[in-house]
């Protein structure tokens, strides 16, 4: 048997200020920490061992991968990190928060941002220092692959090569992989391996900091899914998920 | 410019028992911890950023790694870890303190293991669970490189091959590095960088979480190299390194 274990990061200080992050590298809450520790408790208590991890290069996720390798006592393990793993790119979005997003943008063009699995929000200018242009983590990346902004649509598209030929080409090689990346970009892992059309992908609420865990079989076919911990637990954080959405009314979890 | 930057881990918990370490994965103590984070706050006080970090396979080295990353805001940085930059492997002085040593084996063979640069201890038996062949981390280490012991010579020569092949070759794609490992694979590099000859290698003395630094030029030449921080507090450290080795009678730092 293999498996893959997917995991979003804890809470991160805009999360609870309810602004769209993307790209941004903000840190971890205090209670964002103590879900990692969390979800590295779940899986410890499920035996669970990995043979590699792979991340992102935001630090919210990055600090959580670190909190659950500690649980694990694998703090050993070899990480991956990669851009192809980042959140969704929120273009000129990022930074703000529900209220001024509506009131820069009106209702109506934030409902189509949010209902849209194509559409991305405007993008930051070339000469914005919130353009990752800037930012020297990206300077191996060809400038046309760095996003600007990006719908989830091209989230995917961008992420897809790294999901494929490295992740789940290690599977090959690895029993036991672990995941630990963002909302919209596990979202696009899911799709692919549960085939869940483009449509009904955007009401797929990824609980925070909950182990999801894939089984496959040795020739790689899925044979069950399911999340780690008491099922009660996980059903209040998908609700809190999907209700962040409903209630801001613009505000995906980010 | 180029630069190497090398780092010793934090107090651990066995370092504050006093205990031979080795390759048993201890943790850092709260002050280790903090003492990482000084050691980063320094790096980023000095303006300095990295291009690809490289560590151990043992916690104490992977944590302060992380707590000076994070102080850099690097914690998206690549991180190669390598058993080959594990401490020394003590063989069965692993988890004796020095009373306890010198009890078992007497004064006087300490003494020779303390003063001699190729003598190694005892090995851990083969179906001792502390043998690293029943480590899990290790299962791709071909057997016959795995130690049951080292030497400070069969210790740098276990490192040399990831030291030249990986890490100083990376300088030429890289500008800045930064190794955070153990007393003696430090004093491996150090020898190789500094052409220390082997009988005054025992003599080196690392302090504990001072970033230092190597700068070369573009040719790879050494040109110079100092520790960071108030020098006061690097003298203050060193002495306590050697007079923990004197005090005890028998115990090196490890």
């Amino acid at each position: 048997m293999k498996t893959i274990v997917l995991l979003r990061h804890g809470e991160s200080t805009w999360n609870r200020e309810n602004r769209f992050t993307g790209w941004t590298d903000v840190d971890l809450t205090e209670k964002g920490v103590q879900e990692a520790y969390y979800a590295g408790d779940l899986l410890k208590d499920k035996g669970m061992a990995f043979d590699q991890a792979y991340t992102s290069y935001l630090k919210r996720a990055v600090k959580t991968l670190n909190c659950v390798l500690d649980r694990l006592d694998q703090d050993w393990l070899p990480v991956a990190k990669s851009w192809r793993l980042n959140e969704k790119h929120y273009g000129m979005l990022q930074g703000l928060n529900k209220s001024e997003t509506a009131k820069k943008y009106g209702d109506e063009q934030v409902l189509v941002w949010r209902r849209s699995y194509d559409v991305a929000p405007p993008p930051v200018a070339e000469d914005d220092m919130n353009n990752p242009r800037w930012d020297p983590r990206y300077r191996e990346v060809p400038d046309d692959e760095l996003p600007r902004t990006e719908s989830l649509k091209s989230t995917i598209e961008r992420l897809m090569p790294y999901w494929e030929g490295t992740i789940l080409a290690s599977l090959k090689t690895w029993d036991n992989i672990l995941v630990v990346a963002h909302g919209n970009t596990l979202r696009g892992i899911i799709k692919y391996l549960k085939h869940i059309p483009d449509e009904k992908l955007l009401s797929l609420n990824l609980p925070t900091a909950i182990p999801y865990v894939f089984e496959f079989d040795d020739s790689l076919n899925l044979q069950k899914d399911y999340f780690l911990g008491d099922p009660d637990e996980v059903r209040r954080r998908m609700e809190a998920v999907a209700s962040q959405g409903q209630a801001s009314g613009n505000t995906p979890a980010t």
